[in-house]
């Protein structure tokens, strides 16, 4: 067996010895394992590497744990938690995309991002292909309460990260204090409190001088 | 603020402007991103470099959600989902011990991370640090039929890199197939099922030569 032919090699090997539909999930069990290689332009807090999905959606996930106090509405954690720990793994096709890009490759995000759900939750057996898009399809809709809450999550997260390393990112990619204001007022949709937070902490930001280019660390 | 003293001036910060029961939650948030810096043995399905502990533990998480199915008891999903999340964490201090590790280092192992428990769970306010601490004891224990469910992801999980890898760290560690069946016969604890499929991809393996040393991949 050959590396280049093993998942087809793998999935017959698992269906002739568990059936159709165990070997349909570890399929996709192991095509997600690729989310470990799509890097993000947060830094780990060492400022050793850029954060990939796979550990960014850990840290999201045991965020929500640790702050579902701060959840305005009454939330479902199980639920949350699921949306967290799939929430990236479109970008296995599509590429994670820079919260502050503005060009017109973000508009077609969109559709890339569709496709790769069809794609890659179809891999699983229809009921849970359809269970996995529906819940996808929430976290991108923001309208429940519980896509609210792991949206703060999702926006909160890339925050401390940039603070607690004085601005890398922003620095490196220019971004101004308004810009983090405007993408952060959707924490306020799911927390108002975290919200608060986070809007106190840009002034901060903006008087340690983390976004000024020039800033020494 | 330097880098260096950034997680108490940190801490300060968000207890005035958020309080302390706030601060704490963050102190643990940010210090759990330590867990993307420990490296486990097992390598990534392209094999591009090993993998870590956060990584690894949202993989396990997701598992779970597909492969509740194969549990041979009722389990409750969020319980087994918040030990797999939170299952390694105590290797920020005590380091990730090699599953076929035989030496005396790992008998150490059971203190070391016990005291990490301790410091990393007790960051928390103390009701969730209570939790969290039950949670990973409940998990060590492997007896109730949410850690055994658990544990068999845990065990599943690096066996597939591995047999995927055609026994990648298998064959640079020297590990026996009947190691590999004594380690994974706890699969058999959570779902019969997986187990089985286990044993039959271990013959598979050996009949593959993925326990030769000198087999070219």
């Amino acid at each position: 067996m050959s590396e280049s032919d093993s998942p087809s090699d793998f999935h017959s090997t698992i269906a002739a010895l568990g059936g159709a539909a165990l070997a349909d999930r570890l399929r996709f069990v192991t095509e997600i394992d690729k989310l470990k290689s799509v890097l993000r332009q947060t830094p780990l807090l060492d400022r050793s590497r850029k954060e990939n999905d796979a550990e960014h959606s850990w840290h999201l996930a045991m965020m929500a744990c640790v702050l579902a106090d701060y959840a305005d509405r009454s939330v479902d954690m199980l639920r949350v938690i699921r949306m967290l720990l799939i929430h990236d793994i479109v970008e296995i096709d599509a590429g994670d995309t820079f919260l502050y890009d503005t060009s017109a490759a973000a508009d077609e995000q969109e559709e890339k991002e569709k496709a790769a759900a069809d794609r890659i939750f179809g891999l699983l057996p229809a009921d849970q292909a359809t269970e996995f898009r529906a819940l996808w399809d929430e976290f991108e809709a923001h309208e429940s309460a519980d896509a609210q809450f792991a949206r703060a999550m999702d926006r909160t997260q890339p925050f401390l990260h940039n603070f607690l390393t004085q601005g890398m990112m922003w620095r490196q990619h220019g971004v101004r204090p308004d810009q983090v204001r405007k993408r952060m007022s959707v924490i306020a949709d799911g927390s108002t409190k975290l919200h608060a937070l986070v809007q106190s902490l840009i002034d901060e930001a903006e008087s340690h001088g983390y976004f000024d280019p020039g800033l020494e660390t």
